[in-house]
């Protein structure tokens, strides 16, 4: 059944293949966004390493292959409360996808402005999109899936898996001893940078409003994702995703397969040993779908999904590039505050039971490495490669 | 050994009385205030029960009295962030008190606007504080006590005495049952109000300036405040406290004591079944003195005490003072989402053996009736009684 879908943040790495993605799959898409990411990239002198176009651009091209139109509304959530509760109240959304954080650690940290428009944006966009739902009493109909992250987990190593969100636990007590009924909590969050502790942050918000105003919302706690293309941003290339491969915004991964393609070492953080959780943004656009076409139902508490469909040690993955392509590996001062080594495991089967079907990282590397680094290889600036953000100044 | 102090939110209910206890006992103490409480009062059309001067007054009544000078910085700390790191940097602090949050549940509740407002003011302002004694280096000079609520925790009824701060539990593996090692994790948060949902995300942020970069914090989840007056208050007439009794901004037992003092019926929302933890405004002022002078040691997670000196029902409040004045019981919808009855039983041994000696409610309450509320009735204005914030608009 077609959806009327705002997509919050549509202009961003993971919004606009979403945004083509569930257009492509018949929904009425509407995008808004205040183009900040591309202000991050003059900020930074940087540019996406694929060449993206402007975003009227990219939906004019949309329309002109036969898809459907798709809005815009250029506005700040955080800031432009008032147009954002006009367009919720006049556009009936029967679901939003929230993509307009500040999504990047490294960033979060470079300096204290950064540090307090992480939370100032982050805090307030999510608030605001809450308030805005409840003051056009679309409580009851609209769905908000939200995209957070496997960090707000954080990284110690555990004997468990990680759940989907929440944790059964016998509370001790400190008296006697005596154990009590086990209760379902919320996992202890144990964020690692300003940008995720926004993160855990958000889940507050949610765990309050579908509590008091009885909110249908949808978590997604995405891993780290790698790829760029997605069936539909591959239709022409003027609808090219970005492909970030600096020092804040580019993620591992790929920032190994673009060190690969322009033989640059591969840059590897403290001892490698970090594991982390991956998903291919493929991968991404159909979870996103999955959790459109699935709401939860009225009176559900707040619906969480571990967004990952393979975890690895970061020098692992260092290794793998290296045997496909003989890059060098090239260890630095870990930037952040964090073990050194960790193990990691993840539930993860939520999704995959409404129908994920996962691209795996062997099956899809390679063919990242030439068909997308290498072709834009030229673009790269070099002097854009080094993590310089630091979380603490004086250590 | 006198510290130096800032006292954020100096103006204010707590802040105001804290401030003169701290300077009586000898520290240097510094106001930090944008006077918005007062602005609230207009907005609300209501003054406090007690004549409250104006804060050059209050200042100036205490420097005449003999008492040491108060200096006050007029900023607003959740915008004015340049301004709050050249005066912490400029004045380097030993301890910086924060009260400069919205603190009232129904205020929070009263529309978008006011929900929207709190969120915003309360979460910038925290973070900013903890932002600038980072800017300023002074992570491990600078002890920030901050007060929270015991709301914090929620008041769902357990088995077991809420703890102070801190939780054991045993997590459960959901694969087969297996039980893990026992871990300390912070309380499962549960927020009634927006206000409240506030303070569970501050304890993000303490959790995290304390882990990443080393900051000293005390956070104090303060019961339900009564009372008016301390011994440094009382030494003046223009040193009085504010006395809040209307529905947003009074508190259950002052608006009691106040409604008793002109006749009139003792509103009780819902049942009158909640139980609640409460404090006297002299056992506050002792406690945070109590807390500036036993801080965290370097490397100390953030330390957590449970302010609060005895538990009750609010009908059994309400038959108490009914006990005492003849004042009749007057049951009224209950605007709050929550639960009707509820058990709490509360750890607060920890300010107890620092030195808290408290005033109990039987000791102080007929006093408080006559001195205070009795003597300036006349200013009551009776339509700024009932409590018209609503938790949902649509029921």
């Amino acid at each position: 059944m077609q959806q009327r879908i705002l997509v919050l943040g549509g202009d961003g790495f993971c919004g606009w293949p979403t945004t083509l993605h569930l257009s492509s799959r018949g929904h009425d898409v509407r995008i808004v966004d205040n183009l900040v990411r591309r202000r991050q990239d003059e900020e930074l002198g940087v540019q996406s390493l694929t060449p993206i176009r402007t975003l009227s651009e990219r939906v004019e091209t949309w329309r002109q292959l036969g898809g459907q139109d798709i809005g815009v509304s250029t506005l700040d959530i955080a800031r432009d409360y008032a147009e954002l509760k006009a367009l919720i109240g006049a556009w009936r959304p029967d679901a939003i996808v929230h993509f307009a954080e500040q999504r990047s650690a490294p960033y979060s940290m470079k300096s204290p402005w950064h540090k307090r428009y992480t939370v100032d944006n982050n805090l307030n966009a999510t608030h605001n999109v809450l308030c805005a739902i409840v003051e056009n009493g679309l409580e009851e109909h609209c769905h908000l899936v939200h995209l957070g992250t496997m960090g707000v987990y954080g990284y110690k190593t555990s004997r468990f898996k990680l759940p989907e969100g929440y944790q059964r636990v016998r509370l001790l007590s400190p008296e006697d001893g005596e154990e009590s009924e086990d209760v379902e909590i919320l996992y202890p969050p144990d964020p690692g940078s300003i940008y995720h502790m926004t993160k855990t942050q958000d889940q507050l918000f949610f765990y309050y409003y579908n509590k008091n105003d009885g909110l249908r919302i949808t978590d997604l706690h995405q891993g780290i994702v790698w790829g760029t293309e997605t069936a539909e941003t591959l239709r022409d290339e003027r609808l090219i995703n970005r492909f970030d491969y600096d020092g804040d915004f580019g993620t591992v991964l790929n920032r190994f397969i673009m060190q690969a393609a322009i033989g640059h070492p591969l840059t590897v953080h403290g001892t490698g040993g970090q594991t982390r959780a991956f998903i291919h943004i493929r991968d991404t656009v159909q979870c996103i779908h999955l959790a459109i076409e699935n709401p939860p139902v009225l009176g559900e508490r707040v619906r969480v999904f571990n967004q990952t469909t393979e975890t690895h040690r970061v020098r692992d993955l260092a290794q793998l590039i290296h045997g496909m392509t003989g890059a060098e590996l090239q260890y630095l001062d870990n930037p952040r505050i964090e073990a050194l080594e960790n193990e990691l495991r993840v539930e993860n089967q939520g999704l995959q039971n409404l129908g994920l079907a996962p691209i795996t990282l062997s099956a899809g590397l390679l063919e990242e490495v030439s068909d997308v680094a290498g072709k834009y290889r030229e673009r790269c600036k070099l002097g854009k490669i080094p993590a310089r953000s630091r979380w603490r100044a004086r250590r």
